[in-house]
């Protein structure tokens, strides 16, 4: 660091003017059940952008948008160091929230304020993204933004890439100002990055049941999917007796109901389990089911962790069905591993949580951007309560007492951290 | 009974005959995979009526087709006595075999002929009716031809039937030479008919796994069908922890494995249970499933199985859930009673058996034309074993010999009848 006109450590975030741009960026794509409809690309995601644009212009702050369309901003001109950068997204599920992605970005943007009006110069640039298409959408691809900028999306994976409804991933990017032609030209290499630091709501309820405003992620987690398809008989449902019965859906119920007990014994809540997907065939009442094609997923934020999970599957799947006529075909969809944390960076955080605050270190089990720069840069999260852990939904909310103290400990953490690196 | 050329008691059918007929009209449909598709009123269903229309004009018999497309026949002219009628039905579900429902109107069809030849004079005039789209079909209006002639469908009620792809019922009866305007001109008085007896394939393994040929129906099952409705809550399938969720799925498939438990307890084999629609929303793999709605049915010999059964749901349902966030909704789609078989005609079939042959008393676990008769007049039916218990499927088999053995008890049943009633 350079010099302060005032002393760091006391620097804090001005929190009635992030909460009022949360509001400003939270009436954009407001539909009458006042959830969000920001997705991927549409009309409201382009708003958000171009209200987002004109914030840093306003601030005086130079922006790109890469070919993946991703919104980029850098505070300071030091090109011999590479940039500390925060970031999140601002696209939405569906009739989502104000909180999921938005949070991130408008904290990050709050800091650089803070920063700027405080002629506060750090030793590092710090830079600010806005990753596009973070969330599930049309086009299949979420947390497409962070994948190309970190290399793990190419151009052969996604040049014939569209919608269901027949638009091109191609057109709707252009309209953004993103370009599948250049797309490689948005990847970053990891000396490009000193470190990457992501603020998101917590979306599950640990922090909120435990009363705890600073959630320090440890790693995000890693999932597991797998296909699983229960293939018994097809016959009458009338004149086939019950022992007679080769039934599908029977044996698929016992083995949901085997997977959740499996589940509820994870006593340290890092791993979870959810059949989401489950459908039967012929699908006719009076048709015993001769087929049940489930999806299964298990989150946990140790390799370690998944594998013993999924170990008891098998030995339960052997146990229910050895000596049974159903037969069971299994297809790993994805084997994601988990992302662990940089030490460094969750040491910082954990510096920088005032001594009268408590936090808790803990596993995100929802994916987020952060997971991709992981693979590239020290890369760290901190996590806001989120009310009646809930998210994706026009009830998502946090307290504006908790995200000011989140806000400060990325602040000082990203001013350790300029000092430190 | 009038005059006898031959002992009655003596008369057989003429197997190979009756062989070459089963032979014959099993082509009429038959697909690639050896599987007949004489679906309601289509272009098969319709040749199988011409040929059995040209089989009765070989016989000189007069024949009616009625406003709902029955096909009725009847030898003898005796009017003051109402006729014994055989009956069953031509119509295939897709991919049919060749032996459910054919196989009764044929040894119908045997039975006048081997009469016809044998110069036997009967006092009732004896009667065959082959019945339209008794299958499920694309005018979702299974057993139709029988629920008009019983007066259990009127024009009122399928006036404006049409399938899903808008074709109306009108229409398509109209081509085979039925009538919506003078529907109510089919239906039968109970005067008008003695007795009703049916041959068909049992459709199950009672017979075929005891070794026994000839099957006597005591009842035709009773079809109890609720819509279960279960609700939980939605929520994110990585951030939300085990003992947070609510989950559709695993109540509804804890409530699968307990009704599966309960049906098996009924050791008489007279009552099944079967979840054959089973539907989850949303269906997303990583959001935990918020309803599933399911078609739960219970078939049963008498109305105090299914009530009884229907109770340890009831209870099950209490004892699994009480304490439980789940919602549950239950609506009964169908309640019908079972329908007892005529004990006078039950004795016949008994009397009729051969003393050195061996005869099942059970119940009708499918639904059939005779259901509907048995309401109107004194029915009856007898079963012919199916090999592995199949039928609906182009492996539907039963064995010649066991055929010849029901037929000829048919055969003495209805000159036994003729002298008793």
């Amino acid at each position: 660091m350079k010099q302060f006109p005032i002393n760091p450590s006391t620097l804090r975030i001005n929190i009635h003017r992030l909460q009022s741009n949360i509001e400003e960026l939270g009436s954009i794509g407001r539909n009458e059940t006042n959830g969000l409809d920001r997705i991927t690309f549409n009309e409201f995601d382009l708003e958000a952008r171009e209200w987002f644009k004109h914030q840093l212009t306003s601030l005086q702050l130079p922006f790109k948008v890469d070919a993946a369309a991703n919104i980029w901003t850098t505070l300071g001109t030091n090109s011999l160091l590479a940039p500390i950068t925060m970031g999140s997204h601002l696209d939405t599920v569906p009739n989502g929230g104000k909180y999921d992605g938005a949070l991130g970005v408008l904290i990050g943007l709050e800091i650089l304020t803070t920063l700027i009006e405080s002629n506060i110069e750090t030793t590092h640039p710090i830079s600010l993204v806005s990753f596009s298409a973070e969330e599930p959408n049309p086009f299949n691809l979420s947390t497409f933004g962070s994948r190309v900028v970190t290399g793990r999306l190419k151009k052969q994976d996604i040049e014939y890439v569209q919608t269901s409804s027949g638009i091109p991933l191609q057109t709707a990017l252009a309209s953004v100002g993103g370009s599948i032609e250049r797309i490689e030209t948005a990847q970053v290499s990891p000396q490009a990055i000193a470190a990457f630091l992501e603020v998101h709501i917590e979306q599950g309820k640990r922090l909120i049941n435990k009363g705890i405003p600073i959630g320090i992620v440890t790693a995000i987690t890693g999932i597991y999917r797998e296909e699983i398809t229960f293939i018994g008989d097809a016959n009458h449902a009338g004149t086939t007796l019950m022992t007679e019965r080769n039934d599908a859906l029977v044996a698929a119920s016992k083995f949901v109901v085997a997977f959740e007990e499996i589940l509820r014994l994870d006593r340290a809540d890092e791993v979870v389990g959810t059949i989401g997907q489950f459908v039967i065939s012929p699908g006719a009442s009076n048709i015993i089911p001769s087929e049940v094609k489930l999806l299964m997923e298990v989150r946990g934020d140790t390799k370690e962790r998944i594998r013993k999970t999924v170990a008891q599957l098998d030995q339960t799947l052997r146990e229910l069905f050895e000596h049974q006529p159903i037969k069971i075909h299994r297809k790993i969809i994805l084997d994601q591993a988990p992302a662990q944390m940089d030490q460094d960076v969750i040491n910082t955080f954990v510096y920088s949580v005032p001594p009268d605050e408590t936090y808790l270190l803990l596993g995100s089990m929802a994916g987020h951007d952060t997971a991709h720069l992981s693979s590239i840069t020290k890369a760290g999260m901190l996590f806001v309560p989120s009310i009646d852990g809930k998210s994706h939904c026009p009830e998502e909310n946090s307290t504006i007492e908790d995200i000011e103290k989140v806000a400060n400990v990325l602040l000082q953490a990203i001013l350790k951290l300029d000092h430190d690196l």
